[in-house]
């Protein structure tokens, strides 16, 4: 498999050389809003290690990660008001990764709405703070 | 949330009362080929301990099963001769959950091969069979 490359997009949000819009954060782990969303409130959680993907992390730090999935999932679910959620894990570019850090995405659902398509269109930053403000509440109540 | 259902179909693959063509098993996990695959080679994961999905699912029991999801995808991967693999987690209805009792799928993936749709069509059982078989192979290699 190819080496994890630290120059990827998240290593870098890891770094704070690239800012995100955070929602959830410890020793192991972060959660911040996907600036392309599928649906609004659309989360993604990584782990603060370096791991290409499923293939090559560690297993506590996928245990560590997955724990931290499960506490956003809720508060996705809480504070979007959603009916459902849908996880997603996508391993090179024929499983669909394009950032070669592992992600988890976290997608609320709501019965009768469909997936956005993946656009390539970044949501405007206000829009993806109300999201994350509701989210914040929901992991803090 | 409603409560688990203990008639649901993986509650009776994991109590023998329905037949299941297994990949892998130990402890807390049960791995076996989903009977109507959205690729050759779709492997579900599923705990041993009731759990209808994410939301409700222990900690614990949510790691180990990731353990085996890590197994699973390594071998889905070599077996299947994958390009990559995309993992999905659905819950509750809105979310693409039809079975609950929470289940992980592993989905090999070759560079220009979409995922096929959900049909509802049953897949031949001899194909499953070649298909787990590579993928036992792999686990036993």
């Amino acid at each position: 498999m190819t080496d994890y490359d630290s120059q990827n997009v998240f290593a870098k949000i890891l770094r704070s050389e690239l800012p995100c819009e955070k929602v959830y954060e410890d020793e192991a782990t972060l959660a911040f809003m996907d600036i392309m969303p599928r649906a609004d409130g659309h989360v993604l959680v990584i782990p603060k290690t370096p791991a290409r993907n499923i293939l090559d992390i560690k297993p506590e730090d996928l245990s560590r990660l997955m724990v931290s999935v499960q506490k956003v999932a809720r508060a996705v679910k809480v504070g979007m008001d959603a009916d459902g959620l849908t996880i997603q894990q996508f391993n090179e570019s024929a499983g669909g990764q394009v950032v070669f850090h592992i992600h988890i995405h976290v997608l609320p659902r709501w019965e009768g709405v469909p997936l956005r398509p993946h656009t390539g269109q970044m949501e405007k930053p206000e829009a993806l703070k109300a999201h994350a403000d509701k989210i914040r509440a929901a992991l803090a109540g």
